[in-house]
């Protein structure tokens, strides 16, 4: 942490500032401007987290100097993290497709869907149970009848199942029915729901929130981890900006960013990044040119009647042209389709 | 719900759209243009909530003509809805001013506090028990222990307690020591917990999410006044943007464009808004200027030594003369101070 | 300029860095943590301006100590500036307001609104001869018989007046009409444009771009400054953020962040702020009470024929209503209203 | 254009609403909602611009059906526009790579960097004469012999070139020079400078502003157009969003959109975009992948010692690595490289 003082700071409250960091175990360096001192706290940077150095008198500005995450960072492992879903490892060569309905709306439709998108590639199967929606008044999901439902059909065609988690009370009932919990970008930063799925080993794939910044998707990564869980899956899913094109704003450039900050895997969710079907298969191919570990799409036996997010789900014959264009693209990043 | 066809939409196309809206119980009323078709959609508009619209064959844009809220809507309720709170009526021509630290940390500070902010005039009593910190190594609050000593000082100094809940499996907990119930930005579209808190009839203080449009946050009310609770004050605590010279970005319009769309009382959270000790005061008149009934302060004995948001926490003197120079501005508005 | 170092970086790497600070006339100063080096750099940091340090190898990231601004800052003047526009002091214990059309229209309107804004207390007059409009099928103005209706109407009423300047090749012509130049949103950061107007002495308004930055805002003023032209007003009227209740975002705080980071005087307009007839109040109130040296208010005599921005437009009526309602917020701030 | 009335609207302002439209030279077309009174406006939309239907009483909410551009849409022309720049044709099957400086620095810097990129397959060359800077005391361009360096080089190399025009005065000598003129993303709203630039016939590419929707986008390029130049090139080069990662957040969603709402060519900025060398590969990669027509990148022969933007700008060899490993991708997207 480097603490630059205001013009006209006194000599005491330099001292009373040094004095403040010292006492909280680390050392300080005093270099002295032409207009400003400014002082380099030496040590465990983490003690100085959520301490209030700006409400020192004298004290201007601060600037950090390590990443407030540690776990999560590349310093800690340099390696790719590989999670392993359904014989696959995501984070490895493999790039892995996850896809299926928004929402389980019933045994047939998920059925259809899950033989449908594994003959075109998809290695595992989405479908929301619990479903967090805007409006009160809209399908929130079947709730345990949906997890049977989805139970039955990784029995049934052999996919491990992606499902949502929403609540600190229900982590137990989706891990007993999940291959791979997942944390909405809603509840990206409910931080209790996060030490929950901490302390299972389950894989969550956490997306990030939608005014998440990057540190804030790896410190929320990095509250999972701190309890225990290093299977940690990052989603890139678009953040909210002043675009009104589009239903988020993409933000491709997290992808590369969070592979060089992290040894995580990433991924990406065209579907909700874009909100509309016909971008989900530009949004995939670039996610796969950017460096993303895989895709998350969302396909619907008939968007137009689906209950939730059909602007952005593909038909059958949709996802199958996808998976077909996509290949070259995966190609071309030196990687392969998990197969 | 109004429905605007692409240019060269089949007369198939339409007939498709208008079966699919008349199926779902409205009549359609179609609108022939020179390049586009419009078709209107009336009846109860509810009905299409989470209808996959733009998924149709032939549908250019949708726009809803009804807010998407019911409950927290001028529309329901043309007088402004009074929440009583210590023998106050938020909402009321009085204004309330809601003070104390961001964490309680002890009994003592905490008393300390709480008596000086009496003295000038706060009328309840604001401090953290769970707290929500983007880092998990930073202090986390002190649990049940804080609401002991909330309830402990509560019965000393008389002044009813404000405090957060985050997670569904303490709603209980924390109701059965707070006067009313934090949700924080968060945890805005914490969709279980917002009904938990509708289950209960506990005055509700729900705070802006960082992302949340105005109607988002009226979406929010609604899931908990849908739930039976009717007693839902809306916190404006600022926005995420791209600025950099304050923590958010104070979105003042919102307080009257809030008071505008809902009968709901709204207040306002300069601390966090601006993120900086010295805004708090003339985020404070503004807010007041611009029609809020009552504000939310951050107060430390010692800030510098707050075991969080120090920064943005007003000293003893600070918080004295903040009241003191708020009285003309109350008054200006045509209010009064809750005394 | 203070530079935190990579990982892993090599004594030559350190070494390069320093030279490459030194050759531009710094001194360095290296302090060694645990993971990282820090290079501080004492000495002119403007001489770093636009010095592409993390393109150095080794570099991890680059912190300004100094405010990239000069003549704007408070360093530079501790006393606040005071511009005389038409008899007052803007900046000054008088607080002013600008009002009339957003477009100059006619003779007869000009005048009408005038002598209406005059009676009820505005002591100058704003119109646009030259607008830009987002459609170049929108109407773009009177062009110069705009301004020589302008210079009619300031000899019949007193009244000096302000217009908009969107074209290097127009100062002069503007500037020989106008009392007060203003750079408008768009042309915050048309850097030839602000030149221009800084060869003149004669006051110029700055509006803030809509995705400017606090600190972009006072470059902007500094180019005007550097060119010798002190004479700068600073004009908050919304950003642009992922909110759509308002047509921009007022962004309240920017007005006290500015008061404290620079000596020039600072005014609000509500009218674009809020984009909205029913806001302009509220906003007006909520600016001044925040510290703003003035106001700037568009008024037409009928808004709902208005060739541009008549939905937040005030009337007549309104505008009277508006200025007898603002004089107890002056007066709570300690202000009187120029006379 | 559909108007939704407030509720409690009376016949009187019913009649009066469309009254002011029919006076315009529109149809109305009324439709009884339960709550609302819905009324379509049949005719030429391109009237109601700039109208201040909000300012009418008993108007709540205002729909545009048509979109506000013309020229620039795909209903004005369905197949791809096709912009010959260096017997390239912009917009066509191949790929364009403009390269080059962010600033002209000097002859051999520019010679060499121009032979570097042709060499590696680059098809125009870029560099900056007039260049804007967010400080008035950053180098600001070699102005008129910076243009003569191009044009020299031009002569040796056979590229042609590309460079910004920022001011109306400049344009008639910027364009005695250049082959493509740049209108940068801080003037993308300088409207006079796109009429002046809209008046030639030269290829223009126009950037995207910060705050800029793509319907903001094409307004702009509809400016141009209007004019009589059809020769505009879009650019995509990251927008200003809460994130910090960053530079700017690469939009690249805006890439497809843009595709399909005009026809107007469409390129990439990775190295605005990102702010950033390491991201300049994998933004290009996923640009082509999402369908850009070329990409424009910054390369410096010393990236550490430019006079701006070094940070972001490759150097040679990290130039030819990039051409090298993009060809995959654009082959993968069907298209190939201007050879």
């Amino acid at each position: 942490m480097i603490i630059v003082t205001k013009r006209g700071v006194t000599q005491d409250e330099v001292d009373h500032i040094r004095e403040r960091v010292e006492s909280l175990g680390l050392r300080t360096h005093v270099s002295q401007g032409e207009h400003h001192t400014v002082i380099g706290c030496v040590g465990d940077e983490s003690r100085l987290e959520g301490v209030s150095l700006l409400a020192i008198p004298g004290v201007d500005t601060v600037h950090a100097v390590m990443r407030p995450y540690k776990l999560a960072s590349r310093d800690f492992a340099a390696d790719p993290t590989q999670i392993p879903l359904g014989g696959v490892q995501i984070g490895g060569p493999e790039v892995l497709v996850i896809a299926g309905p928004c929402s389980v709306e019933s045994r047939e439709m998920l059925l259809a869907t899950a033989n449908s998108i594994k003959s075109h590639g998809a290695k595992a199967l989405r479908g929301g149970a619990f479903k967090p929606r805007t409006s009160p008044y809209s399908f929130r999901g079947l709730g345990e009848e949906g997890l049977e439902i989805l139970a039955e059909i990784r029995a049934e065609t052999g996919m491990p199942i992606v499902t949502e988690v929403m609540d600190t009370r229900q982590v137990d009932l989706v891990a007993s029915y999940a291959d791979m919990l997942q944390v909405g970008a809603r509840n990206m930063q409910n931080y209790n729901l996060l030490t929950e799925v901490g302390r299972l080993r389950r894989p969550v794939l956490l997306k990030r929130g939608m005014s998440a910044t990057v540190e804030d998707l790896l410190l929320a990564a990095e509250y999972v981890m701190s309890q225990g869980n290093p299977n940690v899956v990052l989603c890139e899913r678009g953040i909210r900006t002043f675009g009104t094109a589009t239903r988020n704003t993409f933000d491709l450039a997290a992808i590369p960013v969070l592979k060089q900050e992290t040894h995580l895997p990433v991924i990406a969710d065209p579907s909700h990044a874009g909100g509309r079907r016909d971008l989900v298969a530009p949004l995939s191919y670039a996610a796969i040119a950017a460096g993303a570990d895989g895709l998350m799409i969302e396909v619907h036996p008939q968007p137009e009647t689906a209950t939730s997010d059909g602007d952005q789900s593909l038909d059958f014959p949709e996802f199958a042209t996808l998976m077909e264009t996509l290949r070259p693209f995966v190609a071309a990043a030196g990687r392969v389709l998990a197969e």
